[in-house]
Order: C-alpha cells, then structure tokens, then sequence
C-alpha cells in the first residue's frame, strides 16, 4: 500500500463518484487480519515515545456520511492504545451555548495537549457540510470557514501537531445495508435515527459539500486521505497503516534526563 | 477474591501497616494471566452496553504513593476497552489559575458524562495529602475537605455516577526497588524526580494522611478499597474484578428505541 493513493492533492478538483468504495487494490482480509497485531504492536510502542516525549500531538479527524464508519474505525484502529494517551471527542449537533461563538469555540479546547493522540468523531467540519447542504450558511460563509479552517489548523501545527484527516467514503448501496442491518439487530437499532432516512435523500448535496471541502482544505501538512470504506477491514488496515507511518515519521524520543542516574543512591 | 475484603468500612479506624502489601490470597500469576482475557472480554461488553445507554456513568479513582503503579493500572486494567468510551484525567501540580479557585474546580469538567468511564490518575485527593504532609493546609481546613469531597461524590451519584476509589498499596521496599528500574533504564529514567526522593523520606507521614482520609472519605456508596499492589498481575487482577463486578452491578441495557423498525423501508 502507498498511503499517497488514498491523498487528496492540494488544488486539484476531486470527483468523488470516480473513486471506488471497495477497492481494496489485491489486498486480502486475511493479509489484513494478520496484519492488523504487528500495526497496534508498532503503534503502541510509538504512543508511548510519544507521550513521554510530550512535545508532540497527533490530531486525527474522522468524517463521513451516516453510517460510514467513524465508530467502527474508533474502535478497530485505537482499541489497544493505551487509554491515557488516546482522547476521543465525538462533536454532535451544536449546544445554544455552542452556537453563540464561532464553530472552532468548541473544538479548540479538545484539540490534543504535546504527547497525546487526539481523534475527532466528526468535526468543525460538520460546519461546511451538513449546515451548508441544509442552506443554513451561505456559499460565501463556506468559503470563508474554509480560510479559517486553514489558518486553525496551521495554529495547531505550529505547536507541534500532525493532523491526519479521513474521509470513510462509502457507496449509497452500502448506507442502505447498514442501515438494513442496525434496524434487525435490537442492539444496534438505538444508532438508528429517522434523521438518517432524510439526509440519505440528500446523498448527492452532501457529495457536492464533501468534493469542495476535500479540494479547498487538503494541504501538504494537514492532508485528506479518501479511504475506501465499504469493506470495514480495509478500510481499519489503511488507516492503522498511514497512522502507524505518520507516527514513524514524527519520530518521538523518551526524553533525556537532565541528572546523572549513577549519582543518585536510594535508601 | 471477594472485593469485600479489600473494602474500608465507613467509620473504621484502619492502619496501614497492617494491611499486607503483597499478599495474594493464594491466587498465582498463572491464573490471572488466564483470567485476563476473560475479565477484558466481559469489560468491554458491558462498557458498549453502558456507552449505548448513556443514563450511568463509572468513575474510577487511583491514588497511591509515587511509583505506586497508577499508570501501569490505567495501562494494564483499561487498555483493550474502546477508547471513545473512556476518558483518563491526569492531576497534576495545580496551575496558577487553579489554584485561584476551590480545589474540586478544576475536576468538576473531568467528572464522566452519561455512558463513559472515567479514570482519574492522582486526584482531588491530592489535596488532602500532599498539601497537608507539607502543612499547606491547616487539619481542620482537611477535615472540612472531606466533608466537601463526600458531598461532591454525592452530587455524581445523584447524576447516575457510581464511584469507585483504589488506594494501590505499596511497601517501602517496594518502592525503592522501582525506583532503581526506573534510574537504570534509560526509556524510563524520566519518570524519575528528584522529587521523588524528598516525598520518599516523609513515608510515615504520608501514611497517616492516607489513614485519615480512607476513614473519612469511605462510604457504602462511595468506597474506599486498598489493593495490595506490590505485585503488580494481582493488583491489576482485583482492581479489574472489582471494575467487572460494579458495571455487572450497574447493569447497563441497550436503549429500547421508539419507533417500530419494521416500518421503515430503506430506499
């Protein structure tokens, strides 16, 4: 795997009914599920260096349609981390108090401190989508988050944060199944809403949103990746993946200790 | 094992000198490390269930002594759970600004929302132990804490919180022995102090502010449980026991949604 295939390029328009949902590019499940040890092995060894580097932060944000798998990604790629590094912050509709600031009031105060792996269950990106597919922005507005959206997350680099930024791209077909199967299952019936049903009715709206998103706020430092998100283990794999080699690049060092061990005698 | 016989009854004098630092109550490591996937497997059903409910929430406190083994309890009990459902508070040193406030100010955010876990690494506690053994606090300002803490503990449950309050009981020995592994292993050479020492050297006092605080913070509700730590498989163990026996307790359910599913129909 090239982590790059899945990278949206800055400048470059995005047509996102021309990417496969279950390419799995001659990878298998079974490659994959033994896989899938050594990556959370390799992980875990790097959170560690990198909470007791504490210089560091990796942002990861995770978007995409209803039902498109941010809760099973939560749980397949971070299950196994340790808890005490790992801070999870799902964003649901916005509070009255939310709404009386701008959108990143709320997110900032999540944003992930030097040593720690912040995820992100949706996002400030909710703010150009499902408010602009619903006409509660204008086209001027979105532009204008998106400028902002840059400039927030350039902030957040600028202290030492890698942000990682997935979109689960998955067929319609592939909603409806879901869907189908939340519905049977009485204990996964409770993560079905009717608010689903009507927002499915806007699929090609919301495609339209997520194609300018992608385009206008990929950059070379906080890049989108396109994942193909029909099969949950592929999608689980390329992820644990470009985390795994993000954090390999970040190279995080358990601190030097500024005393001599040697001279230091208990009793 | 039964969790009862590491309880603090409520309005019991206890000595910690007496309570056995490494006892096992015939349990061997072999058996533990049998359990373990077992006790995990079951704390992360119930953990899904208590995440779906989102009525109940389960605090968990850890205190001990410096290397006392918070860290490897966060590591070894919780990791394995699903980390959108579990949220690890650090205390550290108060900052300036917290300090400009009441001592629970700044752990009131912290406190677990309905459905989550939430682990707190060093605590409120703090100060009613390391600021009183180095006489910041007055003892009547520390009897007067205690009755804040009681009734802070008793606004969570009210919210549907159970409390769970681990003191990790260490022997001295035990503690320079980890002491020495951390200064002569180079990856673990900065969890070291030279702080460390200084608090070392007022062991016994520390010991009587733990006594003090066991008798007066336990309460049926709300217990105080001393775990025999210096083997750290078999306090991980009971600490996960205990953990499983409470969520069994709480008893989360699935929501019980309010349409009928089999009206729907997906298109």
């Amino acid at each position: 795997m090239k982590s790059d295939d899945y990278r949206v390029r800055p400048g470059k328009k995005i047509s996102l009914n021309d990417v496969p949902t279950d390419d799995a590019r001659g990878c298998t499940k079974e490659e994959a599920l033994v896989r899938k040890p050594q990556l959370l092995l390799h992980l875990t060894k790097l959170q560690e260096r990198l909470y007791a580097e504490e210089k560091q932060s990796l942002l990861v944000v995770l978007q995409t349609r209803d039902a498109g798998g941010k809760d099973g990604t939560v749980k397949h790629v971070f299950t196994g981390l340790n808890p005490q590094g790992v801070n999870v912050t799902p964003f649901k509709e916005p509070t009255p108090v939310e709404q009386g600031h701008d959108f990143l009031w709320r997110v900032h105060p999540h944003t992930p401190a030097a040593g720690m792996i912040g995820i992100f269950n949706r996002s400030y990106y909710e703010d150009v989508l499902v408010t602009r597919v619903h006409g509660e922005v204008r086209t001027g507005e979105v532009e204008r988050r998106f400028e902002q959206i840059c400039a927030f997350e350039e902030l957040l680099q600028s202290q030492g944060t890698r942000i990682l930024k997935f979109h689960l791209h998955i067929s319609k077909d592939e909603q409806k199944q879901r869907f189908q199967e939340r519905l049977d299952n009485p204990e996964k019936q409770w993560k079905f809403s009717a608010n689903d049903l009507s927002e499915r009715k806007l699929w090609d709206e919301y495609t339209g949103a997520y194609e300018d998103m992608l385009r206008s706020t990929t950059t070379d430092t906080a890049p989108w990746y396109v994942i193909p998100a029909d099969r949950k283990w592929f999608r689980n794999d390329v992820i644990s993946r470009i985390v795994l080699e993000t954090l390999t690049d970040m190279d995080p060092q358990f601190p030097e200790v500024t005393f001599d061990p040697k001279t230091i005698h208990l009793r």
